[in-house]
């Protein structure tokens, strides 16, 4: 069994750190593969629409997948192509932050993320559970080299617990994945890391036989020709 | 590691079919209980409330806990009460089929629980993917003693992916959890049986260190005396 | 014609003050009981799902039931073993609230009985009316006995208005009944009762000869047996 | 303590009828009058937006009101405009069915009319249980005359509720009061007048002292100049 | 091609600003006109009852409506009297701000129309969108006499941004329309004008030769009696 | 004023339908062009996410854009990127439609394009006027060339307003934009062609000066390095 957790954006020591992550929960039957186009970050609706060819690229050999942002870009597209599930870190973080209480908040990168992240919470069905989306103010690739990262990302989970009077934190954003265990024990309350949550998702829908139905929206896509730069992408 | 999935029915049959069925994808940590009090199978909500109290005397000597239920009874409770994480069958059965499409069906046993079925997902916030509840008119009880059971599930399942267009069944009852791999094998659609999805789901919380939030509303109840028949509850 | 009002918590002073506040505005039809199990205040799920039986306990004998405990406990399993209408002071005060503005605010006791408020809210369909849900910081069996509790409710009631720009409180205990004549004079807004909204909409209803429906998901459990220390409650 | 009952059209014999279904439940207490100015009968936005003039004209000179046609039209201005508590018999009589079980049917006259049910039903917050609104064909002022009326109306109400599985039906018009004790008998299932239900609300919210909250969007509307043929409703 | 603007209320000063600006966008085919009869302005819930007949009185001698009031008064009816479209200027500005970004506030003229703006924003859709409702303080007839109109109302816009996070402003007045063009310079964000965006969207509506459907619910309405005052409202 | 549409496809037929059908609303200042990358028809989830490159390579040299395909693909980042405002023609149809009526039927291609149209009916507040979404079983490509198109479009709508028992129809992708007159004329009531709806959106936010808000989430983006395939949209 391979499960393969895709580093939607460029950066290798993102993928690095996903990976010892994504093991330190489910072993290494795990193997983590950072995107061969598209932007260096996800911040921007921008840096999203252009990560999903990147990520669907990845698809195809493995028995299932986990997409590694927060943002979740190509997921539906992405369960379209592959034969086993698909899970995005959002949704395996905030759907496992659901069990912990009768709400979480959610602390992300930057402000302008945090749009995105109520349209997943809303889409996903969560949203009830959602009680506060905030922005630490740490751009994605500074999270690992900001040497007061763990500092200023443990004042935003504490202030957003107190403010949303929240049972739980879900980390907003895969660079975060590393800071998890000192987050936690910094705090004191359960800290989603949802590079962990969607990797034990795609375990436990492999362990039950489950992958995505394939009777209608989530068939394989009628075959066509691609044009242009992406002509590649013709299935 | 010790996950005790708890049949919040008096049935020790069902109990053994449960655990059976948990081990199977979760291992030998895995151990089901029988409630000591209440009622021999659950259809109504008179049965539903008086069927708590079993479950909450069951919560205290695990990591983690299931409530082997499609209607989770006795649920928050034992969340406060509980050390460790605590999964409602319910809840991690439709939460697990959220991943595998726009969304499922759920077959149940008879056409009053339906009821209950659409309260629970509405508020675990699953309503927007459940697209239909439909009873088999098969008795938990009879599940595994009516020679029909699994036709009539089948056909069940069948009609209601047709007539909701979904793309995956829940089974909404642990008296279903033996026959999942014969539906899966007949139907050729994704089917969550909640009793596995909910053992994996407490193993994957355990996996990440991860239990209710214990700063507020899940915080230990305040001790207090009982009066009555229910005088051992006090805490 | 009987009204039957189940405090469903074992503490007998506050049935008696809610048999006064009853009775002051139904008359001498109506008739409070003391639950003869259970919790001696309800602060907690845990508390609430023990509370449950007790309440069960005491359907049977009159024509028209109140559940007099703001978490209304119970309420879905009395409708279905009763032959009279049955109605939760919960749901009664919200929706009596309704008519007075375009939103409420609820005054609790403790902090952590605010969640189970908004389920209810929402079950009920009054979420849209119910502006905020604020505790006064005073536990259930103090109310009566606090010297300062007018004065504290008094202000977390102002406080309410306020902050929420609500039209009305409701008082979110059964505990609070004694206090709402003189809260009303004190703040110069409505406040309502659920002891008195709930033992009106039964009497209403009684005047008007309607029940809960009995066609299908209310209609009397299926009979069965229950073990261990609950087998009284098998029908 | 009187309750005037407003009939919003023009028909002197349907205000008759809901005056002795009014008094049948409230005593004589009530009293019920004409719209002096308006439409015949209320089938059409058109008519409802011109039926409101002639509720607010009623206003002023009784303890609680009642609106007694299923659009509640004029409800917010006239609690502005009134010193005692304002109740529609749409929101009277979908809130009391919601006492009764999971779901009513609505059923009203003509198919028009379905559309300004629904909106009702999501502002007054009982869309959750209204499971459908269902037309029977016959208009207003055919009720009391078309000898077929019971027949058809018993005939629509069966089918609704077997449709939307539903545990009650509310009559969607004031015009059908008259009927409700023979559909009641007919049909073995609640069937809930909003006419006795509007009555009874305005009744206990004044046995509790409640009346609409003017601390805001409520408060007496500001005076000023009205023009031309609706000159006189200035205040 | 004529597009008529109705003023709601009968000041002629606002019905010329209201034309002024309905003209700049959409020229010399639109006409405004004040209503014949209700009230000087629109502050409460009573004069938006009271000013939908003199809506209704212009409607029969264009190609289609603009209803300029931000309260959107007698809408369903004119669109079930008319034979061409209708748009209400709050429908439009919000709709139009909704194209804007993720979220706009409204800042209207005093504290009590705000509950009617929520209610217009949820029946059109667009409480997703609206994240806020602001007062400025300023009645509507003060907004071209009070020399700090636009002062006021600019350190509102600021406020409500600021606060609500939005993208963009809806300004909640027909008495604000002179405004718009000094308000979007001074804050430097987005500000809609609910007369121009209803002006345009009748036309467009026009060009694409669509109107309101008249298959059901706003067919024209059944010919009836009016009595009283409202005699001539019969058609 | 220069209006761009973009045809997210690269089918070069359809680009010419669209530019003819917007010029026919619009006039001289519209231009339409064909994505330059990409699939040749959008028909999944994998289509529509490798379709938002093309998209996004075509924002930058005109004063307004619409996205001419009903998956809106790319219209959050496009919004980052754009100086003027961009409409996608799903979010323009049915707004538009929601002027007429209660509620219209969506008729698109085929089965699996229907969940992504009920996402976008959510995300734009128009569910509650979204009655159905139906398909005519036409591919996309299919649509100018099956002889039977029209005839098949036409069963298709008139069965979608039966079963909804909507106002309108709104058609469900570009590729019908050439069959709005006919449909319109042969089934008698209003069609909506988002094309059309999109094009005079943007005419009119450009007539009232307003583009997106650039306050916060729809800010231009952070630049930063692209890699591999995508290497040239860096900014």
């Amino acid at each position: 069994m391979l499960i393969k957790v895709i580093n939607p954006n460029t950066s290798v020591p993102m993928t690095e750190a996903i990976e010892r992550s994504a093991r330190a929960v489910a072993g290494e039957k795990v193997h983590a593969v950072t995107a061969s186009m598209g932007p260096a970050s996800i911040e921007s609706h921008y840096d999203e629409a252009l990560a999903a060819p990147g990520v669907l690229a990845e698809i195809g050999d493995a028995d299932g997948y986990v997409i590694a942002c927060f943002g979740d870009p190509g997921l539906d597209a992405a369960r379209e192509v592959s034969d086993g599930p698909v899970v995005g870190m959002a949704e395996a973080a905030m759907r496992a932050a659901s069990y912990l209480g009768r709400g979480f908040s959610v602390v992300t990168t930057v402000d302008r993320s945090r749009g995105r992240t109520w349209d997943l919470a809303e889409r996903y069905g969560v949203a009830r559970f959602c009680r506060g989306v905030h922005a630490c103010g740490i751009r994605v690739l500074d999270l690992d080299r900001d040497p007061d990262a763990l500092a200023t990302i443990t004042a935003a989970c504490r202030k957003a617990l107190a403010r949303d009077e929240s049972d739980a934190i879900v980390l907003g954003c895969a660079g975060m994945t590393h800071l998890v265990a000192d987050l936690s024990a910094e705090i004191g309350a359960p800290v989603v890391d949802g590079v962990q949550a969607a990797t034990l998702a795609v375990q436990s829908l492999l362990a039950m036989g489950l992958r995505t139905g394939d009777r209608g929206e989530f068939a394989a896509p009628p075959p066509k020709p691609y044009r242009g730069l992406l002509h590649g992408f013709a299935r």
